[in-house]
């Protein structure tokens, strides 16, 4: 089983420790995406007048948006990968016809 | 420009209108995945000892976490496919050069 790490984080000013089996640069990773994300949404000045517990939601809806349209571009990306593997698989085949075709007529 | 969307969803028992740009489906799956993550955490008993904002940090890093491994699959994808189209360009020119050859042999 992987070591625990214990990383001193800082999240909107405040610092935590996070205990996971992740690295502490992954960990650390993380944190950095989550303050641009909280810095940009403080830079809304319309934002500043929401209270806290709305505040909390629509961050969390933003990062989920993120999280999806990741997912989405991984699933995009994968059948486009998918879809290649066939045309390699249909090229193959295309070469060994002509190997044999070229063997005939050799012989 | 896209039309906007007013939706209104469900998050943690309270309801919120969400005005955006995306289609109210989307606004939903958002939503229902936000939903998933706050009921997976409420469903560790030890989890409610933590003060709220704590909480809140949680769970914005899971979601964060989660959002970071979806970009690495979808980066490893897109390298996959990126690495596969080279595959494609070397076997097209491998049937080119089989075609040549067969053309001269046949003259």
């Amino acid at each position: 089983m992987a070591q625990k790490t214990d990383a001193q984080v800082t999240i909107g000013g405040r610092t935590y420790t996070l205990s996971g089996y992740e690295s502490e640069e992954y960990l650390q990773e993380i944190a950095a995406y989550l303050n641009s994300k909280i810095e940009q949404m403080q830079a809304d000045r319309d934002f500043q007048k929401i209270p806290l517990e709305m505040r909390n939601v629509l961050l969390q809806l933003n990062i989920s948006d993120d999280c999806h349209k990741a997912r989405r571009e991984a699933e995009k990306q994968a059948a486009l990968a998918q879809e290649r593997m066939q045309e390699i698989a249909d090229l193959k085949h295309e070469i060994v016809a002509l190997q044999m075709k070229m063997e005939a007529m050799q012989n």
